[in-house]
């Protein structure tokens, strides 16, 4: 007999015991299980050509332009279509990667280990905002960014954290929710004390002042800079509690753009799926619903493993870019301590007298209750190269988590 | 007749419409009006030697051995005692500094100008934990710190400030208040803020990988590091709202250890001054209130501007520092909006709803209701030489709200 009580517990303390220390900076190829130089990885569940949205298909695109694979879309295409390059997950490599979340083998990724466990999860470099590939642009200036940051940057990050033993992400997350982020969409706080902890390091390598000045400034500026090795630091938690027989905790969530998919740890690698919401939330000037591509991105990875909206109450300064009320954050905080199975011992919410932020859905409580995970969100245009045109709310599709629950019964009950 | 209201209105419409920028750092002596190479600055209100307590005392005798004045305390005392160097409040210069607030003709000093209304306010730099002369440290190694932070690290601040138009303190304090922050004892996030925006224009400097470094580590680690800068743009924000003849608006409040003293708009530069309180507090590992010294320091600069304990609803993680539960910080914020004139138009607070906060104590409503203000404030030990021994809240005596409204009486009515 099962005893799920006792598996969901273990779940859920693997998950808060791991520890995922930012090591390096590597070349994908190099390190992501898997990694091939004719696959590119993306977010969400798997996907084919037929069905990807705008900003997945761009960045699909400008991917394989980056790599030196094609040099336009039609090129770009015919190599996508025809199986002579593939796209899997990012889930399925260890990786995660925000909105599109598309990964080559060329480009940098964030390495981190859990130290606790032993695991290691990886996540590309934040491009900042404007015209970015996660967003599905591919013209000439976001490839040459690109490169820059593969070059230059990356080699600067990867000298300064060759300096040190790591860098602590459930501590720096820790602190930021104390200083008003929710670690998904703001990440402000941890962005800085990122940028504020890597500057003696840069200042100490051999590059030119103006090179060590222009990282400075781009890691100071961006807002998300920390998104990407958080991002990392939540799978490598996540993935810590899976694979637990009998757990109905889910310990994936992510979307391709036109599916949301979950995992559930005690179903193992298989993914349970639904369409994808709208988002609800504040447009930038032009843009309206209208505009909005379906909801896209690994990025709930920071839901999984119990901060993004689970943790909003700490950060009521955010409802200014994703709509809504301060009160509204403290309410999606406390409604998702209904759907979890315990509160996080390293991330605690200032505001709620430091209680734990609510941590490991329950799917079979989503199912009884009717209650969805909430989800923070970046809203991508749904045309491949426009880029960010808002920020909202989200919830994903309840038939996936009943889906998973009938999946659940017939394995184990 | 006075219209009591619209003298006010002007007060306070002149403090939160004054923009103090941080502009450069610069010798004491060449830039404090009235500053002398025998003259001495310290918090609060005037004191005698006989008066001043232990770390005020320590601190005096610090400055001089810093100026190569005196080589002990026996010397230092009887420079002080015989009326060779005299020592006057900061605030007499339009100077604040924190805790003993010990400024000397040599010491490097950040210049802030209001560019709204065109007056300048100085503070001192900040030391960081550990023994510092704001607590009345003096020995030979909280002098060669002082020696290395007005030599370098000065430098260093002065050439990364030189490629800018400056720093925008309110807009800086605006940011941190939604980031946790109250801008008095805490400024976790000002301090990383600051860093972050420093650390590409100290790239840029020509001093040495290794001092650049130094420096960036210092400032980074250094919670307070924009604590003197933001008590500076409290003074020039506070200092444009003083003089308007027939307000009852508080523009300065400050302590010396000894004793608390405040000014009023109306009434020019007299001071009304009580006995300091006991701060009521968190006290560090092995020290007890009876090591503690009175209530001490120009930081209340912060509260008079409508930050600090005024604005602790916006930092709720404050209470792990200075004791109390999340529900009093709310209070407090509330409290403070019983006896100010208004809501500041640049800073709020995200969890009140982006409500502003509390800004321009009137002296007629701490008396008529008998609320005073609150101050968040770090713990001296009482001797000099040991340094901060906690943190915590204290309020000021009620006795000299009572006699600056007398002397209005006689004034005005």
């Amino acid at each position: 007999m099962i005893d799920i009580e006792q598996a969901n517990q273990e779940t859920v303390t693997r998950m808060m015991a791991a520890r995922p220390i930012l090591k390096t900076i590597a070349t994908a190829r190099d390190v992501i299980p898997g990694m091939r130089d004719d696959l590119l990885l993306h977010a969400g569940p798997p996907i084919s050509w037929e069905n990807a949205s705008g900003p997945l298909r761009g960045a699909l695109v400008g991917a394989l332009i980056f790599e030196g694979k094609a040099a336009d879309w039609e090129a770009a295409e015919a190599l996508l279509t025809s199986g002579a390059v593939t796209f899997e997950p990012c889930h399925a490599h260890s990786t995660v990667g925000p909105m599109a979340g598309v990964t080559s083998a060329s480009m940098k990724v964030y390495v981190v280990e859990n130290v606790t466990h032993g695991n290691v999860a990886y996540s590309n470099l934040n491009e900042g905002y404007g015209k970015v590939l996660r967003y599905g642009a591919y013209s000439a200036e976001v490839i040459e960014k690109l490169r820059w940051m593969n070059g230059t940057f990356a080699d600067i990050l990867t000298a300064a954290l060759a300096q040190t033993d790591g860098i602590d992400i459930r501590a720096l997350l820790a602190e930021s929710l104390h200083m008003g982020d929710e670690g998904h969409n703001r990440n402000k706080a941890g962005s800085i004390l990122y940028t504020a902890k890597l500057a003696p390091l840069i200042a100490q390598t051999d590059f030119s002042d103006d090179e060590k000045a222009k990282t400075l400034q781009f890691l100071g500026d961006n807002a998300l800079s920390v998104l990407n090795p958080v991002m990392a630091g939540c799978k490598a938690m996540c993935d810590a509690g899976a694979g637990i027989a009998g757990s109905t905790i889910m310990t994936t969530m992510a979307r391709n753009g036109t599916e949301v998919g979950i995992r559930v740890s005690g179903l193992g690698d298989q993914w349970f799926t639904g369409p994808v919401g709208q988002p609800d939330g504040l447009y930038f000037p032009g843009y309206t619903a209208a505009d909005a591509n379906g909801d896209i991105g690994d990025s709930t990875i920071t839901e999984t493993a119990g901060i993004g909206a689970f943790a909003m109450a700490a950060a009521p300064a955010i409802v200014t870019f994703i709509s809504g009320t301060p009160e509204l954050a403290i309410n999606t905080t406390m409604n998702m301590y209904e759907i979890t199975e315990t509160e996080h011992t390293a991330f605690t919410i200032p505001a709620l007298g430091f209680r734990g932020t609510p941590t490991g859905v329950d799917i079979r409580k989503v199912v009884e209750l009717g209650i969805l995970p909430q989800i923070n969100t970046g809203i991508a245009h749904k045309e491949p190269g426009v880029g960010q045109v808002g920020a909202g709310l989200v919830l994903p599709p309840a038939n996936m988590f009943e889906d998973a629950l009938i999946a659940y019964a017939e394995k184990y009950l």
